[in-house]
């Protein structure tokens, strides 16, 4: 699919640095900056001056030496510095803007900014006509699952849907680069500042990054640089054995540290601004400190004191769970793996360490709960890992517009209405800094996302990263305008097609945050049944009688109690545990009553059968679109939808013969069930 | 695992061709006789030579112009000439042999019978002290699934559970063909004659083993005509368009036709006395003649007149069915396709087209009904085709000796109690001569079959192609014997392990004959629910009431009435129907009551914890061999025995708990349910 669409029309018209971008460029723009970052703002300048003119007005762009010297007003000059190098001051008059960046990045940030206009945030006011801008996510950062050469299941991109890898190809690094350099555009315009290159599962080859390959990193960190991102590696725990051909990767052995000391210190001297690690270590078979009998914090602070000299950080993720474990054994329960792994280490972790958190206990669920882990980490910096590939959630196959999730997991508070949310929580304090780490779902597809759709995601991402109490239904609003502009009919059906697709997802496949039911290994589709039976630790306990996982205190595995109330008791009973939630929570006779009026039941048949009819009413409105949107864009999407009416009619028929098979229940509605 | 046996040990020690089989050797062998074979049996004799120093007594063999000469008895000769130049006769004299063959490689398979005394088939006597030995099967064939490159899934062998190719290593032939030739051997011995080269799923590499690879098989066909056994080759449907650019495949197509004709001439200017083709056509995503409107007769007869002026036959698979129906119709029956494909096809194929069934009308299962095609093809030549590889018996990872199970098929009766066998039927007449092909279990493992234990089942295929009369039991004993010499403990534990493991294999895995319950794509391993929702046209319909499918005329998919009787009657109704093939044919409740007093239910319950029991038996009986077979071999059993506990506590546990999540009945042994 990549050859029928010429780059630069990619860039042109398929993202959001494209026409409708630039049709909101000033007729004038003034940069008076030190930083080398201007010069990518001249350039970005040019590009979207030669797909639009501009509008009238000026846009005047100043860094703090030059606002200094133009006079600028002190009292947001002081709000600036306090704000810290990420905020910009914007000073808006008429059609003229001005914008004092506090840095280098957020230069750049505050330009692409003034493209979005009328934005979604707001600002806060400084002094009169002065909004500052601060993101209030430190980290924002995108982990990319490439490998170096194609896996033979998965393709080159584990959980990959939308092609191979951008950076590397042939087990090499590409030699054309330009995609990455308009992939970095797009990170930098909704302020993305740290990308990690490779796969978390660290194979053979993708291992060489870290010393052999290491040139191949410069040279991705050098077009990132130019846009104000950071570049990571995913590293594997075992390098010293498997690199440095060391007896041991034991944390505490000596010539284990000189080793990562060694290499963080040849990787720094060709990227000086080199962001780090980041680490799966005793996950689903990758090599970890348990084998030496250390924990979590030994590994983890292993790699953050060769790190630290350089200024660089590990990225050491939660995500450790046994997944072996023999599904006959009720008692073990992999939802609370990663609390017990890693609540009894809070504080143990270096100052350069942050704690890479799922957003939910099991694994980017389409509903599942909050992970109590980011609730009980207090002295350690956090960030909340999301997944934008849509592995569990359509697969960029079926349209899954993902803001509203996000948003739902960000605001989450763990004490009630008045604590914090888990936005706050993993932003830290300006000592202890986290934020928001999301699994990339771009490739090399013509459309950077196979599904075009998918892309309103990772734009998605990007601005919940900067702020979380941006609303999903504006940032969709804003990803259409100015992805596709102003035509009425195009943003009415774009916003139909968006705004509740998750919820319609969900409608459709695994019910009441049951979770799963997909194929194995590729999990795509249903299979009811298809991880019963297995060590993955990821059950529905369907019988003839009910369903659900029995996750309270008083009966079962004790996973409500890890919160704090209200949760722990509003979890604990059937009664009052949200809907959605029921059967991630508690093992209920198909007969329970739901909130909703229905019995469980009744709402497996009900809402796969109606999700099926709603996602038949999509096509005919994309339909409507013909010839207002790019010809090729419409053609993909159109033939998408007909995978996802297919796919969806699969999941309701087989969801609704499985239930009716175990359950000998019939649907009151007398739809049919085959 | 290849490294640790040399070449040697393997064929010495660990196949029927090792020091147990040469010290059956006569003392001395006097050979007269014009065929290029005798110089294989004079190798032949001086390798066993040198394992032992052989027995006393005379083996005297002569050919039949030689018989002449040294004036044998003339109705001796006579009925050689009758019976075709497969056929031997032999006179023993005390230690003394006198053997006459009526052609080249029945010397040799008279030679290697020599060794097996006392075997287990008798001869028919044809003057005094005379005995005649004829094939009762003219086609002895194996079938391997090997492809040149590794596939990512399946590895190199599709469907091989004993490493990679023989003959195929890094997308060639290999260089060192040593191992073939040992393994030609292996197979003359049993009296195989044929061996179709590589998998029937002809992807693009293999299919240039037609045309410009057809050098390796030239190399291949001269180590196996020392051997007395023809090579053949699975070609693609598709060849003229994927290897001669033609612009369509169709076999009405003169231009199709002359490709065929061009391509043949061209391979037996090579290899004069090549076998032909075997054909997988619009089979599982095959191309095939269905594309353009033709059946299945236009497509075999289009390469049987490409083959016919050089002696070529086609093996032409009846497998064909849809693998892509639609499992919410319950009125479509894969068991049904073979028959009503081909049945309205007899009479309609060339005299060198032969059509390969397989034994039952689903897949190679432990358990299913005899294929009705067998039955309805008096006009076509036939051959039944059997499973050697064990997909869905074990993996050979599981003990599981087929020989029964053959015997069984082979001598089911369609018509009662007096009617032809399978076994009559495929062999056909002088004129219309079928026979017995099976998929080879052998890859380039130490032990051949991975399984040591694995190697009984191919002897056993081959002495059944030879007479399918002969027991299982005897034969069985026979490989004993030859294979591991006269220690009665060894005898005794290998029977106790061997003989009745298929029951017991079929014990603890799916029930009663429903079938599959197998993990998706590799087969092995219990998933009850694995293919019941998919395109395969493989369920049993289990519901929270019962279980099977219902083939039945009356209310059924009216498969049961493809049988003649009394089978049809038989298999009609649930009340006469054998309790082993009773969810076959029918759908019952839990509490339906078998012919043995047990209800379903409780027999699902019983069989499985009692097949596991017994699987737990086995190996404190064969760590007793500990010091009485080879070493290494010993060991290979002893972790495979391990694994098979493993999977069969696993067979247990899932199919006890998914039964008892369906039915709510509870197990009366009250033995645990997970």
């Amino acid at each position: 699919m990549t050859a029928d669409i010429p780059t630069a029309d990619l860039t042109a018209d398929l993202a959001w640095l494209g026409a409708h971008a630039a049709s909101r460029l000033r007729e004038e723009v003034h940069l008076d900056a030190r930083t080398p970052l201007a010069a990518t703002i001249t350039t970005e300048v040019s590009r979207l001056r030669a797909l639009s003119p501009g509008t009238a007005g000026t846009l005047r762009l100043l860094d703090l030496p030059a606002a200094e010297e133009a006079q600028q007003p002190q009292d947001v000059l002081a709000a600036l510095r306090a704000a810290g190098e990420e905020s910009y001051a914007v000073h808006g008059d008429g059609p003229d803007l001005t914008v004092i960046a506090a840095g280098g990045a957020s230069l750049l940030h505050a330009f692409y900014a003034s493209l979005r206009a009328p934005a979604a945030d707001a600002g806060r006011e400084i002094a009169a006509g002065w909004s500052l801008y601060t993101p209030t996510q430190p980290i924002r950062m995108l982990d990319h699952w490439d490998n170096m050469l194609p896996h033979p299941v998965m393709g080159q991109v584990e959980r990959g849907y939308a092609g191979g890898s951008l950076f590397f190809t042939d087990g090499e690094l590409r030699e054309d680069l330009s995609r990455v350099e308009h992939y970095a555009r797009l990170l930098a315009a909704i302020g993305i500042n740290r990308v990690s290159l490779n796969n978390v599962n660290v194979h053979a080859r993708e291992a060489t990054l870290l010393t052999e390959r290491r040139g191949a990193v410069a040279r991705l960190a050098e077009i990132f640089r130019a846009h104000g991102i950071r570049v990571l590696l995913s590293v594997s725990f075992a390098s010293p054995m498997m690199l440095g051909g060391l007896p041991s990767n034991d944390p505490l052995d000596p010539a284990v540290q000189a080793w990562w000391r060694t290499t963080a210190t040849a990787l720094y001297a060709e990227i000086p601004d080199f962001g780090g690690f980041v680490v799966k270590a005793d996950s689903e078979g990758q090599p970890g400190p348990f084998a030496y009998g250390r924990n979590h914090a030994d590994g983890a602070n292993l790699l953050a004191r060769a790190l630290r000299p350089h200024g660089g950080e590990v990225f050491w993720r939660a995500f450790v769970y046994d997944h072996r474990q023999d599904w006959r054994d009720r008692s073990t329960d992999r939802a609370r793996a990663a609390h017990d792994h890693f609540a009894p280490l809070d504080g143990a972790f270096d100052e350069n360490v942050i704690l890479q958190v799922k957003h939910g206990p099991m694994d980017f669920q389409t509903r599942e709960a909050v992970s109590p882990v980011l609730g009980v980490m207090p002295r350690t910096r956090l960030a909340v890992e999301l997944q934008v590939t849509q592995e569990y959630t359509g697969q960029q196959k079926h349209v899954c517009y993902l803001g509203p999730w996000w948003h739902e997991n960000l605001l989450f508070r763990f004490g009630g209405d008045d604590a914090a949310t888990v936005a706050d929580l993993v932003a830290g304090t300006a000592e202890r800094p986290g934020g928001v780490v999301a699994v990339s779902n771009v490739g090399d597809d013509a459309f950077w996302t196979g599904h075009p759709l998918a892309q309103a995601n990772l734009y998605a991402l990007g601005r919940l990263a900067w702020d979380p109490q941006l609303g999903a239904d504006e940032i969709l609003a804003e990803w259409i305008r100015i992805t596709f502009g102003t035509d009425a009919l195009v943003a009415e059906v774009l916003t139909e097609l968006l705004a509740e697709s998750w919820a319609l997802y969900e409608s459709y496949t695994a019910p009441l945050g049951v979770g799963f039911m997909v194929r194995p290994g590729h999990h795509y589709g249903p299979d009811v049944d298809g991880y019963e039976y297995t060590p993955w630790g990821t059950y529905h306990f369907a019988d003839r009688d009910g369903i659900g996982v029995d996750r309270s205190v008083a009966t079962g595995t004790g996973f409500a109690g890890l919160f704090p109330e209200p949760w722990a008791s509003r979890y604990e009973s059937p009664e009052t545990c949200p809907d959605e939630l029921l059967l991630f929570f508690h093992h209920v006779p198909y007969t329970h009553r739901l909130h909703s009026g229905k019995t469980v039941i009744q709402h497996i048949y009900d809402s796969r059968a109606d999700g099926y009819e709603r996602v038949l009413e999509l096509r005919p409105r994309w339909l409507q679109l013909a010839g207002r949107v790019p010809e090729a864009l419409h053609a993909r999407v159109t033939s998408l939808l007909e995978e996802q009416e297919r796919s969806a009619q699969e999941w309701r028929d087989q969801l609704r013969s499985y239930f009716h098979r175990a359950s000998g229940i019939a649907d009151e509605t007398g739809r049919r069930i085959y």
